[in-house]
């Protein structure tokens, strides 16, 4: 069996694994994500977890681990493979690739975009499998995503990134953590979701949401309690999830009728639902696609391959 | 010189011509689109039509011609060949091709999105030659377009329609013609500059727009007019056209988040404006990019082939 290095580069943490050519994982390794030694000790601590890894092999494989694929939280640059911007980094234009060569003097080092990264995981061993127009959204902090198109990856012919989040849903609406107004992420975000359940809450002062806790809390109910809470018939909960779901699927709706993806895989945090909240999101994007009857209403499924996309999509990426 | 056959079928107009390899036209034809003879009555009017144009080609040249394409307002089923669907003919799930076939029994016959026909003949001869990733959007009646990915028309694999006017621009906002509401369509058409116009009117009784006219006619001053309006001044006809820019620039930085195209040309009635028009405009878009930052920002161009963009696209599609 023939193994690569997959690396996951977020603002929290890096995961690490090796990667069978089925996508299984080997010797899973993650620690916290440091940004103080700039570049330099991001791209150490990547090479020395990397390094870690493939210890564990024998000397003829660890020999055969050809490639090691880093996926980070921007855009890549296609000819100097610098990271053009990584805000959750804080980094704009960075050489991660050079700083990572003499940790891997024997292996191929590829930067690429960690939302790519995951629908092409997604596309060979999860969700999208046998769908080669289909596309990967990523629910959590932000909206990420990517698209797969004739089975490859969509990158524009440019890699100047894919933002599914930065689409406008609402012109002149919300402020975004772009800065700009209106954006899709400001809307169907983990902050989104907080948002529009604390005005709620300033109705519902009964809500089950406030039983135990405060508002006044710096983070008083998880957003597993809030989609529960929901579940649960609570009314503040309640609005809030259902305006999530309202505006998520104009979100897919508007995807949709330029993309034309065949299915729609959701990943991230908030993408942990039962099959209510699938059934009620897909009635949803069919709503908003049936008024204007042109595309077929893509099925949208929960992805496969959780927090480990990442990874996988890293290591299979070329 | 080899020729092809294009035919560009409207809800208003069907125009056709002889096109040769260069894309330029040879013994132009038009006449007025009517449906109520159905699709034979249709395709009898474009066969004959056609005829007309071949009988002036010499035998031989005439012998050549091996190819007649038509360019048609919806999507096109991949295997079928059938228009899945075309609002502006009242058409749904027509076979036109098959009704062709007795008109051109020794020519290939290809049926073709109007839109991305467009946007092929721009990229073939117009103002997209030399951009491999690249876009035209038509802003007249409705808003319609064409993405070339790669040197290809992006057809989203599925040939489902592209369809950018019904991306969504203010979630739950105005009506659009297609029966959902906000879609970008309904903000950067010629009806919604007239409604914005019509609203601002109200304030302005003393607008060039209504110094000799009456605002109860059914066509009270023409977009040419308000365009001219605007230009000199005229709060009223400013506040619509600026509305239109700001909402037509949020809608075009929209799209270059997933798209990336490297340039975006405008077709269409409306996009016959001067350089103040494309200057204002690509100021809109930079600052809806420069926010989020991370894309740079295309050129907003005119389209060159104008009208004939549909013929020559037909003609050169397969």
């Amino acid at each position: 069996m023939q193994y690569s290095l997959g690396i996951d580069l977020g603002g929290s943490h890096i995961a690490a694994a090796l990667v069978d050519e089925e996508g299984r994982l080997l010797f899973k390794k993650t620690r916290q994500t440091d940004i103080s030694g700039g570049v330099k000790g991001v791209a150490a601590d990547i090479g020395l977890l990397g390094q870690s890894l493939l210890k564990n092999l024998d000397h003829n494989k660890r020999a055969s681990v050809e490639h090691v694929g880093v996926g980070v939280p921007g855009p890549i640059h296609p000819e100097t493979r610098k990271i053009i911007s990584a805000p959750n980094l804080g980094w704009e234009d960075v050489d991660l690739f050079s700083e990572l060569v003499p940790y891997f003097p024997n292996q191929e080092i590829h930067i690429v975009n960690d939302a790519t990264c995951a629908a092409w995981a997604e596309y060979k061993f999860g969700a999208l499998q046998d769908y080669p127009n289909s596309m990967l959204l990523t629910l959590g902090t932000g909206l990420g995503g990517g698209l797969i198109y004739r089975g490859q990856v969509f990158d524009g012919g440019n890699s100047y990134g894919f933002e599914p989040g930065h689409t406008i849903l609402v012109a002149d609406g919300e402020l975004c953590s772009c800065g700009r107004r209106g954006c899709l992420e400001a809307y169907v975000s983990v902050k989104a979701l907080r948002r529009e359940a604390d005005k709620a809450l300033k109705q519902y002062p009964d809500s089950l949401l406030l039983r135990d806790k405060s508002l006044d809390a710096s983070m008083p109910y998880t957003i597993r309690e809030l989609f529960a809470a929901a579940a649960a018939g609570d009314p503040a909960a309640k609005y809030s999830v259902d305006l999530y779901v309202h505006y998520l699927a104009i979100g897919i709706a508007s995807f949709v009728v330029i993309l034309q993806p065949e299915i729609i895989a959701l990943g991230g945090g908030i993408s942990h639902q039962g099959t209510e909240f699938y059934t009620g999101l897909q009635e949803a994007v069919a709503r908003h696609l049936l008024a204007g009857a042109r595309q077929p209403v893509p099925p949208v499924i929960p992805a496969k391959l959780g927090n480990d996309a990442g990874i996988v999509g890293a290591a299979i990426s070329r």
